[in-house]
């Protein structure tokens, strides 16, 4: 096992750095590593065992180099779709959410509505990775992304899991990232040290994104000593995957896992998973199938929160103002019209106009656009980060089949 | 006045029928007429006042011919948006809607979010159809369509609205159903005869389309004798435009007019107003923005009927469903994805996979596609009909300036 990552400093001057978006701001005192890089403690592997085609890779192993420290702690949220895919069954129901050693991800492949025979699959895929990672079962988060009902092809699966188990190696995840990406135009990862600890994330996702709890695929791994991870991890996802939307559909595969070593001594610094999850969660926005640009929409003045909420959705997803952001067109009256649709029925609603509502940054060019509104009738605040609709979701979404 | 239309009879062999959906069943014994008939008792004029440009006719009254009969009745069905333009405001507010006597209607501008002068416009309108007509302003309603936040060019309208009453002509809504369409690609309208009586209508929508209570704009006349107007329309909107959805957006002026003169003496056939109105619902959704294809989604033994209609809607809706309706893709599991969506934190839901889902009709080119799911929760049912999200939805909406 190399550690060609972890050594990785802070990038030079004039190197690029992944917090690119106008709207994170990276604590304090934090150093950005090469985003490649795979937090100490850690090791991934990864194969290709053909779910994908031409030779990517689509299956990978993410787990502790050795046993996990006596310190060790972990949280996973998942999507609250009804139609959940197996291995969301596997991770709610046959997994300690607080004790995971590591995890199995396939790419290409959902096993999503498999049946008992999916289920059986993700519990296969479970004791494999186990195994190499010297784990029991019941400490091993399986994920899979890809396409819904199609059976998998599991012989082939757990052949590439043996080969990625092989190939565990420390201070990377590179090869990782790229296992897990589907639709994704690129890599979608972040690492930051920070207070002594050392911060690292993998995320997916591009298309079929409205999280309704937790979101696509991420991964977050750190030494930090975290006491309450479930609360932590909760917390940052409020604040980054739950705030986006690229077509506001709930997936059925959505899954976030945090496993942090405590091997530092040291806490994580206040802030820096919520800008590290913050930004992954704008990544897969602004690569949003199609996506052009990105806008986020505030709803202020509300009645309450819950109807900020429902305010900032109906504008984010409608195909009026999303196609709006795309061509560039300040156009209010829309803004207007799905709020409205959103307020249905209430009373004491104020008119709607220029007054409360701040479209400029629809128009131009600008790849971040802010919007707002007033809605005049509270404190009530949300807001919402959604991509631009495109022709090329057209064109992704009619001539992708399964 | 001529008749140029009402003479018109059943369209000889071979003649085009207006009702060319499978899924309306006229009932038996109805004479198709002329589609441009206007009903017998009602006149209609039309001009060209500049809103919509190139010189297409853009203002339009309809009303009785002379005094309306003692027998007459009236019912409007409003949108329920919370941001509703001036002359929702008019028609819910300051209009006697079980004694409409005439309508008055602009394309080219919605005269919404235009504030207190908005609605002393909307009056100014009511104010002179109601001189043209010879009734008072409480018995005109006032429908507008286009372009959310511009102010009216008051003073043009109310010229074009005097050059329509000069030109008020029975027989024929030709001239009214044109200088009532938008971004319609052409012309929806239906006029039948059955029983005794005969039963015209007019409507217009193509974007903004998921109605909430009511929908667009259709104006619908009448010779019958109908006792309660409302009670007739509510349940006609209910299985016609409140179950369609082009781009899920509830609109801000959506107008429903039923005017019903009584002067046959006879009823209306059971059933027609039905077959009437889903025939020009499915006419917006056809024509729906870049539309190529309708879908029917059947939801079959949800919990209930709110249940069923939550499922239907978040499938109709979805842009993932909507793409590949246009990309004649049988993806099923993106049904099983928008149905697990709707039901997110619910118990009990069964696996949705094909053997509930009967997802074939996405799949060939049939101009009308038929999908359903079955949910063994109970016995609630719900079906909605959504247009396809294509290459022309976006280029429509994404060049379309304010």
């Amino acid at each position: 096992m190399s550690a060609d990552g972890a050594e990785s400093a802070t990038p030079g001057a004039g190197a690029e750095t992944v917090f690119r978006s106008r709207w994170v701001e990276l604590p304090a005192g934090v150093a950005e590593l090469d985003p490649d890089t795979l937090a100490p403690g850690f090791v991934a592997g990864a194969a290709a065992c053909g779910l994908k085609g031409g030779g990517a890779t689509d299956v990978a192993v993410l787990g502790y180099e050795g046993e996990p420290p006596e310190s060790a702690s972990s949280a996973i949220l998942l999507t609250r779709n009804a139609a959940v895919a197996a291995p969301v069954v596997i991770c709610r129901d046959e997994c300690e959410q607080g004790a995971i050693a590591g995890v199995v991800v396939n790419s290409g492949n959902a096993n999503a509505a498999t049946g008992e025979q999916g289920l059986e699959d993700a519990r296969a895929m479970q004791r494999a990775a186990a195994a190499a990672l010297g784990a029991e079962p019941a400490n091993v988060a399986v994920a899979e992304t890809g396409v819904i009902g199609v059976p998998l092809q599991i012989e082939a699966v757990l052949e590439g899991i043996g080969r990625a188990a092989e190939g565990l190696r420390a201070g990377t995840a590179s090869h990782f990232t790229e296992a897990i990406m589907t639709t994704d135009v690129g890599p979608k990862r972040c690492a930051v040290s920070a207070g002594g600890v050392t911060l690292t994330a993998q995320a997916k996702g591009a298309g079929m994104i409205q999280p309704g709890y937790a979101t696509m695929l991420c991964f977050v791994q750190t030494d930090a000593v975290v006491d309450d991870p479930e609360a932590e991890l909760r917390r940052a996802v409020a604040g980054s995957f739950e705030r986006i939307t690229v077509d506001g559909q709930m997936s059925t595969n959505d899954t976030v896992l945090l496993q942090a070593s405590g091997a530092s001594g040291e806490p994580l610094p206040e802030g820096l998973l919520d800008a590290v999850l913050l930004q992954l969660a704008l990544a897969i926005v602004a690569d949003g199938e199609g996506a052009t640009r990105v806008g986020r929409i505030a709803v202020e003045a509300a009645a309450d929160g819950e109807e900020a909420e429902d305010v900032a959705r109906a504008i984010a997803n409608s195909p009026l103002v999303k196609t709006a952001l795309y061509g560039s067109d300040p156009n209010w009256g829309r803004i207007a019209q799905a709020a409205g649709m959103a307020l249905a029925g209430k009373d004491g609603v104020p008119e709607l106009g220029p007054d409360l509502i701040a479209a400029e940054g629809l128009g131009g060019s600008d790849p971040e656009a802010e919007i707002s509104i007033r809605l005049e009738r509270g404190d009530g605040a949300a807001h919402v980060f959604f991509s631009d609709l495109t022709h090329d979701y057209i064109r992704i979404n009619a001539e992708y089949t399964t």
